[in-house]
């Protein structure tokens, strides 16, 4: 299980590999909030999100022998990304299993950090047992995107991050809205702050549809979403919380902030007006939850996290639509 | 005169004020550029450009006499909104003399930042004498968007911070790419380089039909621009060099690299994909020259400045078409 010393010793592996990024804000987004927001831009991580943390947090965890013989992960996107590089950076072999119909622009970013891609046919073929037979024949060990104690802990260290930045800026207490698909920067968060910001609460934010974490924290065990798709917000539509993430955020957490895909938008393009970010749809849950989701919140500052930015040119786009006229 | 020293006094001002803008990379676009290249995101500076560098170390010079009678730009844009951020939180009254057909956006904006906006009707009026006027009956101090020794200082605490961030990232060698207008920026950043990383050397970077640095640079005399408008880049087309900056420039930068509007918009669509920042047209012309102009370079290692972010909804959006297809 994912602790404290887990998320420090991660801070102590990722040093120089991973950007400290920066805590944002601007006055015109203070007035739309009604009180003080700040935004902890880890769409401005390497590989483009906080994945870059979880990744080389369990590539770096492993013995040299496992790391050697290579990693193995399933996703089309922002985990993708951040484990091939991990993997790249650290010299050991990578497999992506990605679905054939995934974004051309997702498949060649992820080659591009050298990760080998095998692509599969997701509706005649399983990922898992095809993995499971690569994983058997060359030895390699499956990092999970959430469900994982070491990728918790890589994504714990934004909180360590958020709690020094605010204590910085004389900030102790705050409400901290974070991105939850599967709920491992949740979760690495939460126990973050609850050691170095005690004074902090965090909320996952999540889309509307998908809010599997907001009704399980309500109900006190794991619900499900209906659907598996059909959101904005691609990077955070899970079918439900994780084995490992959910006892955390149900001990830390909540309540969950649920936001609109009109929100989400438009979040992203007051982001773009004010803070020169460029902001993925599922990465600006939590800055749309600050936004407009202000009679939920207590206190005069909040903190959300722009969790990503690898979002397709159309859709942001019709983002800075929202501001026309 | 601008020097090293006034600028590291600048910089004691400017502390606590304004952000430490971080130096990101990817490499998609070292693989464009065929060299290491990093860039210094000042889009993600206060009021989304260098100009609260500038506008605060100058407003912070004053006596706090001068500073309680107030100060009174002209400006369309980024000065205005950096020097009206700058007087609203150092308590100065700020005016600031707008063309009356200056977009609706930039004009707000101003005063959201606490200035009293005067405008003026472009044809008709002569915004020196309104501005005399005022100055007069009010007290307050002209301040020049880049012909002032205090605001190049301010603007050159850039290039401290570029030369301590190269060295943290163990570089003491690259070629300094500035995004150039009336040369107070680059004035600034090459004084500061020249004192603190003298391996580093400055080019200016402008916009096709406004090189006039370029082309002063390479005469040796000041050398003007044959329109005033038409490029793109409009936080940089300025007539001609500044009379403080020029004589700097001539000693410490150059060859300047010239730009298309169609390399800016490339440029601002790749730093939008891989670096997830938004740059403006004239705050994209050292990225467009590092990007595509890597033939007029030497050595392995490239720092462009992102000089800011303030663009329009429709310009990111015909930046985002270059992705199409």
């Amino acid at each position: 299980m994912t602790d404290i010393t887990m998320i420090e010793a991660a801070a102590r592996r990722l040093q120089g590999h991973i950007r400290r990024t920066p805590l944002l804000g601007a006055p015109q987004l203070d007035q739309i909030a009604g009180r003080r927001l700040l935004i902890k831009a880890e769409c401005l991580q390497h590989t483009g999100s906080f994945k870059a943390r979880g990744g080389w947090s369990a590539v770096s965890a492993l013995s040299p022998e496992l790391r050697a013989r290579g990693v193995i992960g399933y996703s089309s996107g922002n985990h993708a990304q951040g484990l091939a590089r991990a993997a790249a950076e650290q010299g050991a072999p990578c497999v992506i299993i990605m679905p054939s119909d995934a974004p051309a622009l997702k498949i060649a970013n992820t080659r591009a950090l050298g990760a080998e891609v095998v692509l599969y046919d997701r509706a005649n073929e399983s990922r898992e047992a095809i993995g499971e037979a690569l994983s058997k024949e060359r030895g390699l060990t499956l990092i999970r995107p959430y469900d994982d104690p070491q990728v918790a802990a890589g994504q714990g260290t934004t909180g360590l991050e958020i709690a020094a930045q605010a204590a910085e800026a004389g900030i102790t207490r705050a409400e901290v809205l974070v991105p939850c698909g599967g709920g491992g920067l949740t979760a690495g968060v939460a126990l973050a702050l609850q050691a170095k910001a005690p004074e902090m609460r965090v909320h996952p934010a999540e889309p509307e549809g998908f809010d599997d974490t907001a009704r399980s924290l309500a109900s006190g065990r794991i619900e499900r979403n209906d659907r598996l798709s059909g959101s904005l917000c691609d990077a955070i539509m899970t079918p439900e919380p994780g084995a490992v993430t959910f006892p955390i955020n149900r001990l830390l957490c909540g309540p969950g902030l649920v936001v609109t895909d009109a929100q989400v938008l438009r979040a992203m393009a007051l982001a773009f007006l004010h803070l020169k970010l460029v902001i993925e749809p599922g990465g600006a849950v939590a800055l749309a939850a600050a936004l407009f989701h202000g009679d939920k919140l207590e206190g005069d500052t909040v903190i959300a996290v722009a969790s990503g930015g690898n979002v397709e040119p159309a859709v942001f786009a019709d983002a800075l639509k929202t501001l026309a006229g």
